[in-house]
């Protein structure tokens, strides 16, 4: 495998054809977000519905939820709620109600207009992965802390693929920035390097406040434009079990009053932050969601929520998290009945645990991403890209994912299912009859060139043709393409102007000390 | 990986340590062929499915398909279809009526009576991969032809993993036994190696007849015993377009008669031996497979039958085929909605074009297995082990396979799923509260032993803990398993008459030269 690598590097051909041609290194799918056209997997009958509900309700109006911070108190005191200490309990009225104002279905607009996405309804969406603190790739070879320069890559992969709809967190924690402009940083190569939506970490308003004011710069957008329609979008994880802390519900409700994207995702680990019976730590996953989106709903009604699930299990052996398991899937599709029960977009994930980009990532992976499909899931995080339980960010990972990504994406032309008589083809199959074949004749010839999915990382040579090829294994041939992308990108176009507002206001924050590390 | 591969074979632990405990390598999940609760996913509406069935009695009405074998011929003029030269066409009252007489359900009992099978419904049923004439492991690492003693391994991995349910063909073709003696050696293997239903290749009339004899014979049953019920089955493929051999047909009758499985599988590679759109090529497979089944139920009305899948699509700019598609999946799920249409059981595959066991290997054979799944597909060849396209059986892959096939069968569990009080576990939740965790609770206590899948080959440890192990990718631990596996294997428990009585046969027929070579 290292030596087809080094083969190919010394031999320059591909990577140097693909750059003059103006960074098409690949045949990949148009820009074109599927539209789920299968009936989802429901596990639960309708008692098991109303039994999973019940229980959230419960939950919320009898157990509570602890809420470290007291803008977020006061807000629930206000609207009626029970207050001990820093845990609420509210009424299973007043959470329908509230979860009642929220849409179905919005839209998110990045700089971009045309990368536009809708969030709701039957709109299958996939971000990057989000927030490894290190980072693998074949050169490499092992583990190490992230870096600018690799957050920057995997943001060209997440520019690159037309699969990819989204900019989620960090691609991989650039630890070599420092906290305090980190954000800056890294927003700044986000927004100058893609231009599709924008996600900002709830991690301090400074953090929250400078994003959307770069994202707003960067949009070329007055202050009331900004806030008349979803221009980004923030993720909040709850500390469960029941609480949500200061820093996450500050962001949520800066971006709530802005009527920007919200998603709130419970990271409940069955057996460890949550109960080991899987239908209970969807219980509580949803009680914890719905509490952040009732909040949300409260300061700003009809602003637009979605609601997560990570849902998984710990290996009961070991403590370990594992992902992409029976457990994890059932749990996903069980929240998504549960999400069409209370009309909220949902987000889930693709993830697995293991370490490197082999046959076990990516059935883990591939079950991840099924569940999603299989769930009606509207946003998919960390689509490409994870491994370790996302502690590391992979090129090679994000480039093999693109690839399942793309099949899913084709899975849902609903052209594949066509049976009209064009697509019965009874002339076709009276004309070859049974002595011929079908590759030469008219009806094949007139469809050959999109009947089927072409893969740009799969190799389906035979093993002879593959083994003269150099006989390399699927990362490897990832590496590949990596290289190649990174070395003919080219970035999206930007208004020189803007691009100055926004390097000048990265300088002015940091001049100010950027952000307070004190988290 | 070769470095982690060579310290664990010379370490010995694990293998000896497995072989002392007579057997026990890995910690595997009970026999138990899973329930498939899902509701299948149906891509074709009422029209659709009305559109397939309507193109595919067009086909045996006017088209007509070859019959290559003049016993075939002889029955459907007598059962009044309309003869051409060797081109039979049947109305679709023969054909409905016919294919009306199948049963949707059956049983397939083997010599050890507690591995029988039930072939219909929602049973979802795993067999080996079948028929590659060559072989790939880790410590090859190359492609070479299959020998009689890599048959016998597989067959050992075969008979070890319990979510292998049925014995297909030969998991790999034994070259080097002389094709006319190597279906007596290969059964003989297959028969005192694994005590699971068996599969006889419709290859001429003496294999044919050798096998229902062997397979009599080492279930100690009389000849109105082995008539009585289901005791094995054949596959026979079409030759598509639209025909069928003489061999293959020859054994569908031979076993019809005596009331044995019948499993027809036409191979339509769409763009190749059926039409570009998918549609089309399904509808001619199922022409294809319904005439076959309707000629059986002619003969034996009642008689056990299962219709086979498998379209695909081949690369239209190489012509090699693909598997595991998109194209693939929709191709499976149409068909399984035909399948519950003529009320017949299905059979579809595990497949991949990979040419080794890497990340490729596993998205592509994870959406064939998945698209079992959401078909209602019943009995899944090549479940385990095949790898570039069916021209290679890898130990390796057979092992990550089962991994795959052991997370479907815990996935078709309805307890992970359960809403009870005790699932839903406010009390737990409670108890807990916010600022505790589940660990230690006795709710967690009373269910973590079965809480979760415990996988045999994912590893789940993070990657340092990974690295210590050696830091070994998923093929290389495949390897070892499979070494451990067979160094420990035990054969299943076989009477010493009856072993002697098999071997006598095999001795007698050999010496009568076996079966004609001439095909």
């Amino acid at each position: 495998m290292a030596d087809g690598a080094g083969r190919k590097r010394r031999g320059g051909g591909r990577a140097g054809n693909a750059a003059r041609r103006g960074g098409v290194v690949i045949e990949q799918m148009p820009w074109h977000p599927p539209i789920n056209i299968d009936r989802p997997v429901e596990p639960l009958n309708e008692e098991g519905v109303a039994a999973v509900h019940e229980g959230a309700m419960q939950i919320l109006e009898d157990i509570g939820i602890a809420i470290l911070n007291p803008e977020a108190l006061e807000l629930f005191r206000e609207a009626g709620c029970s207050i001990d200490g820093d845990v609420v309990r509210c009424s299973r009225e007043f959470i329908m109600e509230m979860v009642g104002k929220a849409p179905d279905t919005f839209t998110l607009t990045p700089r971009n207009p045309d990368r536009q996405i809708t969030v709701g309804g039957n709109t299958l969406l996939f971000g990057n992965v989000s927030s490894p603190p290190n980072y693998w790739d074949m050169e490499i070879g092992r583990k190490v802390p992230g870096t600018r320069e690799m957050c920057r890559n995997l943001l060209k992969l997440t520019q690159y693929f037309n699969c990819i709809h989204f900019a989620g967190g960090y691609p991989v924690e650039p630890v070599d920035l420092h906290a305090s402009v980190r954000h800056l940083d890294v927003l700044y190569d986000k927004l100058t390097l893609t231009d599709k939506v924008m996600h900002a970490y709830s991690l301090g308003k400074e953090r929250v406040e400078d994003v959307m004011e770069m994202v707003r710069i960067a949009g070329g957008l007055t202050h009331e434009e900004f806030d008349a329609t979803p221009r980004m979008y923030t993720n909040i994880n709850s500390t469960s079990p029941l609480k949500h802390d200061y820093p996450m519900l500050d962001g949520w409700m800066r971006l709530a009053r802005r009527g920007q994207g919200l998603v709130v995702t419970p990271f409940t680990l069955a057996g460890a932050m949550a109960p080991v019976t899987m239908a209970g730590a969807v219980t509580q996953s949803l009680a914890e969601g719905l509490i952040a989106i009732a909040l949300a709903q409260y300061i700003n009604p009809g602003c637009p929520c979605v609601i997560g699930t990570f849902t998984s299990n710990v290996d009961m052996k070991s403590g370990a998290p594992a992902f992409g398991t029976p457990e994890y899937m059932r749990a996903t599709q069980m929240t998504g009945q549960l999400a069409r029960f209370y009309g909220l977009p949902m987000r889930s994930s693709g993830v697995c645990a293991a370490n490197v980009p082999d046959g076990q990532a990516m059935w883990e992976t591939s079950n991840s991403l099924w569940a999603a499909v299989q769930s009606g899931t509207n946003m998919v995080y960390h689509a490409a890209g994870w491994l370790e339980g996302g502690l590391i960010a992979s090129p090679e990972k994000f480039i093999m994912d693109c690839e399942v990504l793309q099949q899913i994406q084709r899975y849902m032309d609903p052209m594949i299912c066509a049976t009209g008589p064009d697509e019965i083809a009874l002339d076709a199959i009276r004309a070859v009859g049974n002595t011929g074949h079908f590759f030469g004749i008219q009806h094949t010839q007139d469809r050959y060139e999109t009947a089927f999915y072409q893969p740009f990382l799969s190799d389906w040579k035979n093993y002879e043709g593959w083994e003269v090829a150099g006989g390399i294994w699927t990362p490897e041939r990832a590496h590949h393409l990596f290289k190649e992308i990174i070395a003919s990108f080219e970035e999206p176009p930007m208004d020189v102007a803007i691009r100055e507002e926004l390097a000048a206001f990265v300088a002015k924050r940091k001049e100010e000390g950027g952000a307070p590390t004190d988290f």
